[in-house]
């Protein structure tokens, strides 16, 4: 894995005692993400999958809709003090067509509604750069298969297993086929990671998918969920408000709680086909 | 508790059927921060507290250091569509000694070395702005101490009871008495809340404490912690390899997965006095 995991000396206490140790954690280091060589943003993120954090960045934020967007994506020659390249520095070049974003891209994304800065404001950018709404998507999603998606998202983990410190996000089919798993530091990077892999593979808008996150539900993952056109975002945790009025607004299904056997499905109830839960895991323990 | 908490309908889906209800969720809405006017950051954030959370994240960006670098901080009459102060626009006015912060604050943090940006970078941009080392902190915290913060935090966490979806910071004597306790949806903001608390308290630097967080150590909670002066983070979770080597660097005591009886000291080892720790609460079960 590389530099996605790093070990560190620990001391481990216990009631048995002390004991001295190695302990692998997830890595993290900034990344800048540059277009046409302007720096745009820095991430704190697990090295990995840099190319489809920076795609699924600029789709979310509104810069790039489709592959032919970028010409091309690399990694600058900034190097460290030793000389090395640090590979931290990711560089896109848009193509001929695509405007420039602007510089404060991030900052500005709520304010651009005369109401200063509130909620309201906050559902309004989103749906003023949204290109693909899920709103008409018609899919219907078994509960069955959603309370298997926590357990398929963890089962494709693999730095989580080891460290126990990382986000994941996942893309499913409906019937609960998995697209791709990634991971992160960042909740924010696992699921632009996730979404950047989709747009590389050509797959956004990402029609009939839903898309599970380890953690809660927030505004800015729901908008992002929006921004690729996934119809269905499922958490293990708790939404906040304006995640659930954002769903509300674009149509978007939204499920938290999403544990054990049961979950809490907060918007788009119309595309869970309601039926009693079959126990099919139950006797299945530990 | 006001805005602090949402009611939205949600449709519950388990075993035993379905059924609809009221659910209750954490708030969350966006605070712009201005300093003298002009916009710095936009952060989405839980209503309430949000004096300190202004003042605890000025004071970890490294742009005020006491309570008297503050001249005002008051809600500017920002208003929604009907015409209703938002509360969601906080003004600071700083002092007339205190140099304005360079409006890319946030962006620009780990890019201030001749390295582009590297984890090395990041570091240094720390110790070039921390007032307060907590290095020479030669308090003494007992194991015993640590493993009951977390039960202590929970206590302490009104609204999480309520939604299940909140971060919580809280600041504790070596002693393990609660000095304050802080949520909201994002873990930065808790943090910041919390030591915004403490700067208008006048406990700044925070010598002889322990910042305890809910979920995971990353590179920028230990970051909040170093410039505060807190000499202890203790997590709940897994510490990514930079919060590691920051804390290491910051002369910082980094616990992590401190759950149970049990706990990984990840540096500053020699403030975490080692004797086996006696297992106070064993057979209190619920």
């Amino acid at each position: 894995m590389g530099r996605v995991t790093v070990r560190r000396p620990v001391l481990r206490l216990s009631a048995e005692g002390e004991h001295r140790r190695p302990d692998v954690l997830a890595a993290e280091e900034p990344l800048e993400i540059r277009v046409d060589g302007r720096a745009l943003a820095v991430t704190m993120r697990t090295p990995g999958n840099d190319v489809e954090l920076a795609h699924g960045f600029l789709l979310t934020e509104g810069v790039i809709g489709e592959p032919g967007d970028v010409r091309t994506a690399r990694y600058c020659d900034s190097v460290d003090e030793d000389g090395r390249n640090t590979y931290n520095v990711l560089d896109v070049a848009l193509a001929g067509h695509v405007p420039p974003p602007d510089p404060g891209v991030e900052r500005n994304f709520y304010t651009t509604s005369s109401c200063g800065v509130c909620g309201k404001a906050a559902l309004d950018a989103v749906r003023l750069r949204t290109r693909y709404s899920p709103a008409g998507d018609q899919v219907e999603i078994r509960p069955e298969v959603l309370v298997g998606l926590p357990g398929a998202l963890r089962d494709h983990q693999r730095v989580f297993s080891a460290t126990g410190g990382l986000h994941a996000a996942g893309l499913f089919t409906a019937g609960g086929e998995v697209l791709v798993v990634r991971e992160d530091v960042g909740r924010h990077n696992a699921v632009d990671k996730t979404l950047g892999w989709a747009l590389l593979a050509g797959r956004v808008p990402l029609t009939g998918t839903v898309l599970m996150v380890s953690g809660r539900a927030s505004f800015e993952l729901v908008q992002k969920a929006a921004m690729a056109g996934v119809p269905a975002l499922a958490a293990v945790s708790a939404p906040s408000s304006l995640a659930v009025d954002l769903a509300v607004e674009q149509g978007i299904t939204l499920v938290g709680f999403l544990r054990g056997q049961s979950m809490n499905v907060y918007a788009g109830t119309n595309r869970v086909c309601r039926s009693p839960i079959q126990s099919s895991t139950a006797g299945h323990g530990p």
